[in-house]
């Protein structure tokens, strides 16, 4: 399937989430600054926020927190994928570090709905199931997880059931 | 098993790990300023950034990013679990948020070892995966996640093979 392009955060329904959509959500390129000043504060290990120890690691120089990939893909899953004011999301599956995340890298989140259906114990809900993939400026897949988001239905159709 | 305790982070090895081990893993507290703070930068989502949407929300407040909650308990899982200088670990299965975490509640992660064996593809490493939950102030499971990593093995163990 081609690009998907999702209406306004606000006007973002169920029904726009069909199975086999992909949706492109921006990039953003990381500093070193911010690398360490994520990692001090939420993730001190010396991979990420001691340079003399990172260059004599296994990954020869500093390499971001997992996390904070997750936290940079985020405010691009946010506005480009996810409907505004939408619902707490339960849980993720499979969070997989496929490469890692170096100071100056941008990064180019995607999102590919895999499952989405109509919630049977909240039936104005939709369930969907996609998974999102980060990319890097070479093309190469650093970070991959399987989130489950409640989606709302648009009131006309909930109605009718 | 009761809780175990760890050596030093400079002095933990594999066979510190054994499977059924309960550490425990100290606790901290979740201001509203951090909680915002956080959201505004990894998770611009009304129910983490809008006092008032939060407020006429299902929460019925703010409640911190799911992501914060994993941010808040690295620094303790590093401190009180992980070894010193460790591999960056490849993975997460199965992040579940159970319950809200709100301002002003008390974190407390705790981590069981689930599986503990030496790699086949690197004997001087082993691979231990756990569970990782963490509790509030009355004893309620807030989170879990289950991550693997690779821990190394005390030189003269690894050297016999």
């Amino acid at each position: 399937m081609a690009t998907h392009t999702l209406p306004p955060a606000t006007e973002r329904w169920l029904e726009h989430y069909p199975v086999g959509a992909v949706v492109a959500c921006g990039s953003v390129t990381l500093s070193e600054a911010e690398l360490l000043e994520f990692a001090e504060r939420y993730d001190p290990q010396p991979m990420h926020v001691d340079r003399a120890m990172a260059e004599a690691g296994p990954f020869g120089g500093l390499i971001a927190s997992g996390w904070h990939t997750i936290g940079l893909m985020m405010p691009l899953f946010v506005e480009h994928y996810l409907p505004f004011n939408g619902m707490a999301a339960p849980g993720i599956e499979e969070v997989r570090w496929h490469r890692p995340v170096r100071p100056g890298d941008t990064l180019r989140p995607q999102v590919t709905v895999l499952e989405s259906r109509v919630s049977q114990s909240r039936p104005e809900f939709g369930v969907v199931r996609c998974l999102v993939e980060v990319f890097n400026q070479k093309d190469e897949l650093v970070l991959s997880l399987r989130p489950t988001n409640l989606i709302r239905r648009r009131p006309d159709a909930a109605a009718q059931g």
